[in-house]
């Protein structure tokens, strides 16, 4: 199950090689740009140019797999083996410029669309919440329109920023505008906090968002919440996490830290409800390490890549084994 | 409605200057001492010689005020403008000596003085907790005895402290005994951790004051904490927030840290639940930016006076507004 | 009640002495190795020797004990004095090597073998979890084969970590195995996060331990949780706590953060929860204070052991007092 | 001597108000922008979208800002009171857009050529270095091609960087290229470590620039080092100040840490020494406050910026003192 | 040599308990009031309610403790073991209010007064540099008006701080006008920075006081500048050092960092310099360990204590010993 | 020149892949373990276990790498290209284990014996400075005993540490007594601060051992250091570097600190100088990251290494290249 370069089996046995030991990839994943009979690729976008207030997320993807290497392989809540029942690798990170944000959203599309092209599931690590937008582009140029699982703070939906069309306060108006993000198919956890214009929320769910403030996750509940997503969140989907959708308690490390927001409890509990769709891409996005003392927002952020990574397994890795073929990622 | 110097039409628009350019004034309101056509004034009382342990609050309202340009404009919950439908300004600072408390007080009486005989709402940001006595002083010269919503992880009731009557831990039994707070409008939530005597709760009790500790809170609920602080407060009520009511999680700069504590959703509820009160002023203590890494203490403690500030809408825009006139604060 | 040496009438009061002043002795108790007359000698073990991830865990008593002065007289939720009610000193720490895991058990064993030998309850400040080995062989060596009471997150029950049978990932193995731990009267709660091996867990129970993971504590409730405690941990009982039971929001300063655990108010109320129990010893470890800004973790601890101190007035204080002899502890 | 609005009789005392109390402008100066009678205007440049490596220059200003309350009114070495002898206020920051290093640019400009407009001195406080090209331009508007003295580790006169021509490490090239920067009058001191590219400096030098690398200045010693900048920095000169010029131990807070650099004794003398040179403008860049434990970058950059203003004294204040006019600055 | 509870012998071998273990007193001296047969004891002064800027002084005494487990028994460059040829001990800290100035000068005269009664030489650690006075009070009582060698960046003679005549920046003038310290055989080193008023060194001029400013230790250099020290500070003398007096890069942990000033090399060879004084009583102030990163601050503190101490070994020790009976202090 | 595998032309361009991004190699230099052709290994020796005071050594290896991305192609000062000139890789690092010293030299003794194996030169990032042990027991073995430069504010020639012969203070008297390193050829560097004993550098020199303490240094000045240098370290030498021997205030982040040291600069300027040696291997040990704030103390040591890599150059590179084959290293 899954190729030599990829499978678990090469991977350094935590009990042998210490954690802290070697090269910092991704869980320790192997990595390679081959896709040869890769079902994941973990992928990191270094990019904050999109950033309003405090930067830093272009280390993100290095904090993150810094501290991934605690990652160990059996998930006992959802009962999988990530990395042995799928075969993941980290790809390294797309060529992001600081200095350019068109050029950086190349370098994104080129590089997750050098995995989607290869059929491989792309788990991204941010990077600012403007890398998104590339991302669903090229994903659109492979399933079309994709519905999306918001989880954030902010909405993210303004329409100008700085006199910008592009920055990480709009990527997901933009997403719709050009397509590639169906509004009606689109639902954001976690809103909360003060913001700019009394409209603002209106002029999302105009383009058909569905919003489930922080507000209404804690009066719902989270299984109900969990039935609301995947009420919405039909077909394609991409999944999107700002840690800031967590409380600055637990993801101080982020560009807009906002009171009042998820325990990291609450957060896996909702990403691992998931499962059910029929995902087709996810990011960690916000990952602020300037500011993330005792490395506990890239904590939280690894793991909730690994919780997602956990619930591909039913998805991703039966229904393409019997035939020795690839899956329809 | 509202001043020209007061009016949001005046503050730099995020979109276009950023949040992190400029002078920081709180939530980038204008600074000025010309009281004019003015709701609510934001003091800063930089003082911490009351401090029995970890000091620093003396740079509480610099680093409010630096996180504070990431508030907006609308608050999504309150469904209110703060900024547009109440005129606000920041009137600066206090001149606080570090080396007297009875200087500090003097020039604290000065600052809220001024603004209370401008029929100005005082929004003050510490300083350690001491700086609540001269404010209570003041407030008192022109409503009366006011009565007191305390959150606070100590009751900050003791005698004497060091040998001396006035220090960050006996502001409001010294406010009781000058006649210038109402113990039996009083009441205490959150308090909790261990006491220095059996009889200190009795002490405060004997008072006249409500307590409901952090353990009374989580049992009742926060709507029936909220109910009962509605009981206690009656009449001309003043606001007085330790951000160590809140856990040292949510807020880990802050003198005194006491662990179990309030979420900062928690806190947020219960600030937003005192609308119905007759409130006459309100402050915001204890912020120790020294240790407060990630700066959370700080966005807390500046989205607690977002949150008071925006249900004050109710009471100080529309009442004075139809002819014209000042509200009665 | 209690020696002079070790009354809390000798100690300084908090309203005189500042806590930041003196010797930083664990909540300013005396500091001595005279164990006359003595209930509780809170113990240092300053080793980190048996770390997998981040060290540090051997300044742990040191930043335990400077902030424990912060620990007053009286709990109010427990009704009781600790300090008077018990005769209660800082005997220091153990001389606890370190390079050399088995030179730094041997100074353990003797330290605590000191305490026990004068039938006085150790109360422990870890030190990474590689020190409760030491520990539960000292005890059984006086009472036979313990129950054990374990918090973390971290199952500790591994067999063999880099090739070595005493880490701070195996301990609990080898104390069954060793005969001075009863698998069957020892419960784990708060286990959560991924594993290294689907089998892990099992392997666990196979010792006959009882696993509460965190999802089952969340499920049960905390009511339930102390009933299914209470079950199990029969006969003399020793109390573990890894502050890496709480979620790293609360407890960023240790060795191995795992997301999704307790808060600081749960964990109170679980160690409250113990005093029925018949308890003979107690450690907290894993405090790591160069990743603990804000020195949160510490401030954890020292309250988890106050809380613990507390509950054992019942036991320890009024049976013996009435002769003036000592209390079976 | 010197407008009201701008004069230090307006200044407030710190022996009566604190030097932590207060909005936090440019060592307390006045904030304003009227011009009138201003001699030197400090100017935020709040930008960091050029950084290549560590971000946060962008949080520059405010930090500068907030520390340089610790300057006093009279310089000793210099013997001068610069703020007495000058008209100084400060202006705020320019409206930098984080997102377009093109509206940054564009709004840098706007900035800087309203103050020159009037005849005002800008004392500028970076923001990454690539702010130093707009300056450079809006100079040259107004005086020609200018020289400059520029203190950095790096040559910062690459070409390209990411494929783009505007960064923070290619003003120089683009500034001789405009033509608004006459490379033979342009001295670089303070250049060390590694470079890209064997053929950097001679790249740099065919531009006509003069470099006194690190070692030439410990060579050459301080004085002969000035002597050297007198000799090739004629005409209207600007002067811009890397922090990373400084060796990492002094310098910790910026983007590119060099090791092998000045100390701050070092870099003072330095900026003392330009006394002679016929400064147009001058500014400090890159201190990047997440990085900037202790505050100590901040406070050396605020120094350094005192202490030009120091010596700007004997050309802006006298001359134009006579005639009750504007100095030709 | 020396008492059983002074000695060396008796003190923890670094190379059996290891450094980072037991209860932190200074160098892990013994702890203890008995002053029979000592020669020298380290008072702790944790007050810093006289702090102008950043406060935290208060734990310095605790951070110096902490990190000077550090210090071994012989310093090679003064070829001496000063705890083995000294009886050292460490006794505590005083008992200083942290809310009134007032109060804490009675604390520390009292503990100063004890110790000096003893015929004991105090080696003090701040604390903030208000603690001065009191110790100086205490030395005059017993000498008379003693000489004062002072290092640090401020001159801390000035006459009035926020209306109030006792601050930590005006102890020297206090100590002057009572009669304490003879302004003639007073000398400052080090002094640099930006001051109030043009005025202020000559008024401290004018008290006498020699001045010897960073600049002029530059030029004179360090042979020099002991040997004017040692013209100045005849008769008994008193050693003040403020850890401002290094620049922030080798002691950011301060109140008011200065930049340009003394390395730790630097400050050494000055403090091993003052030998041939006829010492009293030596104190090392303003060390701020929220703003210590690293804790490097501490550690300079820590040696520089010991560099003094060693230096005593040549005054206190040998001449009494003959008879067996206690060294003329 | 080089393999494909090691040639700087697959390096990435830092003007087209930012530095912040991709997976951390040291330099970005390729990560294999396949050693043909090439001339130069760096290996991760990430071992904490034998430190005495402050651990954290373990994430040395992945801090260096983190920010060594920032080296660039081009030693100016050395005028030499080592990437393109020498084929150099980062092999990863060897295996220690966390809870054994004698594993982790096991390990380390593999890795090393791997790569000298190969003819290639190990350049080795600590880890504490246990690690250079074993590196010197396989350099022996293939050199027979070599010579030491050895830069440290310690000796490390202890006997024994807490009854142990192996720990981060005892590594080069144990290689004299195994006959891996010849005593009469070992010079050490910066030795400074207190002592155990006063016979600890006797000691040292009864081994053969040429000390140069720091102020040694500071008198003779570094051409006169180095000429003494290599007047000792004849035949095969390794250089060791403990960055204790930098001042704290340029390498706060190290296990045992000790002030007045050297600055970076000097360090550059030695390390530079030891070219004409015949090197036959090198370390830099002792970077705690956990202490490191600013990260200045692991780019110190990134720059170290660059430094001695360069200084290779004209060793490795030219003698080899005449018939394309190996060079003798």
């Amino acid at each position: 199950m899954g190729s030599d370069a990829a499978s678990r089996s090469d991977l350094p046995d935590g009990h042998v090689v210490p954690r802290f030991a070697g090269i910092s990839t991704f869980a320790r994943l192997p990595h390679t740009r081959d896709l040869t009979d890769v079902d994941v690729a973990v992928i990191g976008l270094p990019f904050d140019g999109g950033t309003s207030y405090r930067p830093g997320a272009r280390f993100g993807p290095q904090s993150i797999r810094a501290v991934s290497t605690l990652l160990r392989g059996f998930n006992p809540v959802q009962s999988v083996e990530p990395f042995s029942e799928l075969r993941v690798v980290d790809w390294g990170d797309a060529a992001t410029s600081p200095v350019s944000i068109e050029d950086a959203f190349g370098a994104i599309e080129d590089a997750v669309g050098t995995v989607l092209a290869a059929n491989v599931f792309p788990l991204l690590l941010g990077g600012d919440h403007s890398v998104s937008l590339p991302v669903l582009r090229t994903l659109a140029a492979k399933y079309g329109p994709v519905g999306l699982v918001h989880f954030d703070a902010h909405p993210d939906t303004w329409d100008v920023h700085f006199g910008r069309k592009y920055t990480h306060a709009t990527p997901f108006r933009r997403a719709i505008e050009e397509g590639v993000l169906d509004g009606r198919r689109y639902v954001q956890i976690g809103i909360r906090g003060s913001l700019p214009k009394r409209s603002d929320l209106d002029d999302a769910r105009a383009l058909g968002v569905t919003i489930l403030s922080a507000d209404d996750v804690y009066r719902m509940g989270i299984e109900a919440t969990l039935g609301r997503i995947c009420e919405v969140a039909t077909g394609s989907v991409y999944v999107s996490v700002d840690v800031d959708v967590c409380d600055p308690a637990f993801a101080p490390g982020t560009g807009t830290p906002e009171v009042g927001g998820f325990t990291s409890r609450e957060m896996l509990a909702m990403v691992r409800g998931l499962a059910p769709l029929e995902l087709v891409g996810f990011d960690v996005v916000e990952v602020s390490p300037p500011y993330d003392h005792g490395e506990i927002t890239a904590i939280l952020a690894a793991n909730l890549a690994y919780e997602l990574l956990s619930s591909l397994v039913g998805r991703l890795a039966p229904q393409g084994r019997g035939d020795g073929g690839r899956p329809a990622v």
